[in-house]
């Protein structure tokens, strides 16, 4: 089926504890893969406002990631340090890869990227910069402290 | 890591018995996904010649499919008949969802797309309009004709 975005629900919301929502306050997705009924995956079109994040930097135990920018222009920040990716750029991020990431949109302008993840079961993300760990659960992310304590 | 296009290899070849690879002999992929490393699903950038097509109709038991278009304009064709899809516009195909489909450039001139799809084991491919079979083995693709025969 053909999936049109202007037809797609957006969100702007985060399931982050509070303290970091603000980092991906400018963050809009749609979720173009669960329109399209898509189970094993997920797509999502993302619009990041200037100064914000796509998440915090982190990395997947078992889920793959891959990136395609649309419009714009944003630095993705990980081991390697900054890269800019410019439109039609692409970038991936395999599972068990030890490598935190995330994208940052440091020009003055929106920029439009795909999204894509699998949903692997089991799968636990690492933040190398902030005190939290995800894991997956039948109910979604679970998010902790480092120490195993719960957010309030 | 940033995938460069530039700097992944071209394939036309096909897997497809010999009489079916004429109708995908305009077809060049790029594994992108692969490039970077991805196992749980693939990410192709397709360029299709005119007259050619994706693939044949078709529908998967198991896997979903996406498709993002880049550059072009490109018939996709399924039960619900031809329906044109312009640069920017996106397509899912959900496992399991009886509605064979493939793109066929009509146009006069190149399209390029992005195709992902995860590697769900025990996968089954059901071509309508062709007699051809496809499952998924742990070696890559068999194909048999309908009647479970062979093709030389």
């Amino acid at each position: 089926m053909i999936i049109n975005p202007e037809n797609i629900p957006s969100r702007t919301t985060s399931n982050y504890p509070d303290e970091f929502k603000p980092l991906v306050s400018g963050r809009v997705k749609q979720a173009l893969g669960n329109a399209a009924k898509l189970t094993n995956f997920g797509v999502n079109l993302v619009t990041l406002a200037p100064e914000s994040c796509s998440a915090l930097r982190h990395w997947h135990t078992l889920q793959d990631e891959f990136i395609y920018v649309i419009e714009g222009e944003i630095t993705l920040i990980s081991n390697e340090g900054e890269q800019i990716l410019k439109r039609g750029m692409m970038a991936g991020f395999p599972a068990g890869e030890e490598n935190g990431h995330h994208l940052v949109n440091k020009s003055d302008a929106m920029v439009v990227y795909l999204e894509i993840g699998d949903r692997t079961l089991g799968d636990r993300v690492t933040y190398p910069d902030d005190d939290i760990i995800a894991e997956s659960t039948p109910d979604g992310w679970s998010f902790t402290r480092k120490d195993g304590s719960l957010y309030d």
